[in-house]
């Protein structure tokens, strides 16, 4: 059975995932990259390192991603910018269709590496659907930003979430946890410390009633 | 010389580090005893984990502590109930002098074990001068909730934090974290995970430019 899954998903220690005033130049606005150093390890290292390990998590098993907007650009409203492609080049490191959350649709975007965005106007239930749709049998990632996550886990549509606490406290921007009153008890959870002093939190759903794993 | 500390306090993922609703039956409102049940180690086990190791620092060293009202009585405004005398019976697990900071200053209350409450009126910076000064050479701790932790924090008073992040989303209740950006700067921070599934941060305050440890 498919799963739909969230991978290196960073919040600081006040719950943020990700900073204010985001802009074409700043995609996580004031909080920089300060969220996401826990994944700069050379290829090399990352073998020797349990962050690197759950990191390249991310790229196995995924038929299709599910990002918010504000993943995919910095501009809100309508579009403005046709020659916009996201933040990751010619290639992104997505290599599958990937659903742009947007109240703005527009035609998809064909890129290198089997990346295709795709915008849709839709609830996370249908859009979820789509992309199961085009994942076959593979795996959902759920992309981000903050909001979407908060809204597929308020939704009970995430079934295994990868998050890691970084040890900042960033004071503003986009709060995953808000809503989210007693997520704990719908997920079995593994916590782990690293050496780069993030704690990551392994979430898997817990089995239905009655079922055995 | 002597530090201020701050010992096993406890915030959910979402950093409330207590419930809502506060009552003489309910000290952590909604939360109920969820943010401690990480130190219901019996004495024997305490000794076999890193929990109970940390949790007994609480009691080292300490000359006096400061505590916000609302962890002395669930009571707001003038006092009500002059029988009073917080959760922990005849014999309290302070044992030195304890200074309750409240807008209402009342006379002292002197309890079995070396525990006496005394009720004062005064600024964070002014309640660690006469906590100081009733330790002596020991250290003071800094004893909560959360309201008076982050008040200390943001006055830049605390020399060592213990706080322990508890996987649990509260959603609602007294946050931690509010108005503390860039904390992590001022301190040196170890996290460990521990097989309770809590988090705990060490953070130590960086030593002084131009000052060897």
């Amino acid at each position: 059975m498919s799963l739909t899954r969230l991978h290196n998903f960073a919040v600081s220690l006040d719950g943020f995932g990700t900073g204010e005033g985001q802009s074409r130049e700043e995609p996580f606005g004031h909080a920089g990259e300060r969220l996401h150093l826990w994944r700069n390890w050379t290829p090399r290292d990352r073998l020797a390192h349990v962050d690197g390990a759950l990191e390249e998590q991310h790229n196995l098993g995924i038929g299709a991603e599910i990002m918010g907007r504000n993943k995919f650009t910095h501009e809100r409203g309508p579009w403005s910018d046709p020659d916009w492609r996201g933040w990751w080049g010619d290639n992104p490191p997505f290599h599958t269709p990937t659903f742009v959350l947007t109240h703005y649709p527009r035609p998809p975007i064909e890129m290198e590496g089997g990346t295709t965005f795709h915008f849709i106007d839709a609830t996370p239930q249908e859009a979820l659907a789509q992309a199961k749709d085009a994942a076959g049998d593979l795996d959902v990632r759920i992309g981000g930003g903050a909001t979407m996550v908060r809204d597929f886990l308020a939704a009970d549509l995430i079934d295994y979430a990868h998050i890691t606490i970084v040890p900042i406290v960033l004071g503003r921007g986009v709060r995953l946890w808000d809503g989210l009153e007693g997520l704990e008890s719908r997920f079995d959870t593994e916590s782990v410390t690293t050496a780069s002093g993030v704690t990551h939190l392994l979430m898997i759903r817990k089995p239905a009633e009655g079922l055995q794993r």
